[in-house]
């Protein structure tokens, strides 16, 4: 039976479809802020993508332009201004380490995308509250959160369970800071073991038996011991040439998910793997306005 | 006449017995941890060399080793134990955005490298203490809180003045988030025109006349029309390539200070300079030590 292909357009269809019903009952309208830095041309087509997401969850998109060397003075601005309720920077603004940088200059309560350091920790460390009282729930990433939830939605992951992935291997190309290393250590949490390739190498992330943590360490498992024993294999190789993977390499049944630009996985993957779901980007946006109302709803809390 | 050149390990020596006299008054030692992750055989001369600057001063060293992989988990034992004072972790240690995680997960209070993007934005936002009473200074970095002291023992920079650098000109080749970028925000802060070069091109860092912050342009101006101007040249390129800056592109009785491992200055400069710094390493583990003391005065003030 060839693997059903998911758009990912439709599951985030449904999500929005409720965010709007939740965000109209808010004692207040949302407005998120959009912020292009130089002659950033790919960023005006994320920020459509954006503008479209608001409106239709009914939020305000307020997309200012700024000179690079700006940036920080309007994400000040942004988090000073009580009106403001959510962030959104279109990086890469320098493409040097100084993105970091501004990343850390959004107010934790407006980070919309989940990358601040001070969500990263509380990621690596599961602490899914970040209050005392366990009320306020931590904010995700958002490419890794729409993965996470397109996998819920296909009924690989089962949220219900305590540890919904457990006894599943995963295995992910791709270790950047704001995809791989997070996704890795979500699904790990949950209770996978996840194999986790990048240039640098391979690392293992192994759930802990007690408590829903995991330890990591380097391994030298190449790609297709990993690729025959994976239930889902996720990729986010931005380059041509990557080889792409096969249906040989796949085991029966496997979940396979692309969140590169670039196809990661040959078409013949649908031969053999039970779902595939080629892209990710309209979850991604999707995540990033469930995170608005979020992050809203922690600061009124 | 030819310039003065200063070794740095004799400024160094002073700041030490000074800190050393106020280390032994207070009621408790101090006790400082270098961590080094994985094979990272540069990292041993380092730690060394912070060895023997804890000697000088009376503070205790504790030297860890672990596997990459293990950093965080020992950087958070470290942030949560009360006997540790300071934290030095000796970078790379992935070599990837994973090090800027990683430099975040050390305690603001106890990084005693003023990496912390706590402290990043305490400097670009100019503020030099960062309690509402102003009794808590905020951390500097250590290179370039080494070379500011540097220049300001050879009475280039007179700390007295509001604005110590009024009026003057600074050359830095060299902006990264360690070095280049916060040195050029310091010198700038204290009312000095600076600008800055690297690979990504050049920028201007101008005082404002109100207050005492900056705005940051690009600027077309080249390498030689900017040494041709500047009072203060500071070199951090780490590439044998960089053509070194001879005599002749330099500014009579210009400061030139290189903290690159490589010599970034011709030997002719000194024809010309009135100051020749050409190292600043012993400063710089010695800054380390000066904000563990500070930062265990702001804990208990």
């Amino acid at each position: 039976m060839p693997a059903l292909v998911i758009d990912p357009s439709h599951v985030a269809a449904e999500f929005r479809k409720a965010l709007r019903e939740e965000i109209a009952a808010l004692p207040e309208p949302l407005l998120l802020v959009g912020l292009i830095a130089g002659e950033h041309t790919a960023a005006h087509t994320y920020a459509e993508y954006t503008r479209k997401g608001c409106d239709e969850v009914g939020v305000s998109f307020d997309l200012r332009h700024v000179p690079k060397l700006d940036a920080e003075a309007a994400i000040r601005a942004a988090n000073a201004d009580p009106a403001v309720h959510g962030i959104l920077v279109y990086y890469p603004v320098f493409g040097t380490e100084q993105d970091r940088y501004l990343r850390d200059c959004v107010e934790p309560g407006k980070d919309i995308e989940g990358l601040h350091s001070f969500w990263s920790r509380c990621l690596y460390e599961n602490r899914r509250f970040y209050d005392a009282a366990r009320t306020k729930k931590s904010i995700l990433p958002c490419t890794p959160l729409a993965i996470v939830k397109l996998l819920e939605s296909c009924a690989v992951l089962d949220s219900a369970r305590p540890r919904p992935l457990e006894g599943r291997r995963a295995c992910i190309f791709n270790r950047s800071e704001v995809v791989g290393r997070p996704l890795a250590s979500m699904l790990a949490n949950d209770g996978a073991e996840v194999v986790s390739f990048d240039i640098d190498g391979a690392q293992v992330f192994t759930p802990n038996a007690r408590e829903q943590t995991y330890s990591v360490q380097e391994t030298s498992i190449d790609r297709s011991t990993a690729l025959a024993s994976a239930d889902i294999v996720v990729t986010g190789v931005p380059s041509r040439s990557f080889p792409r993977i096969t249906e040989r390499e796949l085991r029966e049944g496997a979940v396979c998910v692309n969140f590169s630009t670039f196809a990661n996985f040959d078409p013949s993957v649908t031969g053999k793997a039970s779902i595939f779901i080629p892209r990710v980007g309209p979850m991604t946006v999707t995540m990033a306005l469930r995170n608005t109302l979020r992050l809203y709803r922690n600061a009124k809390s």
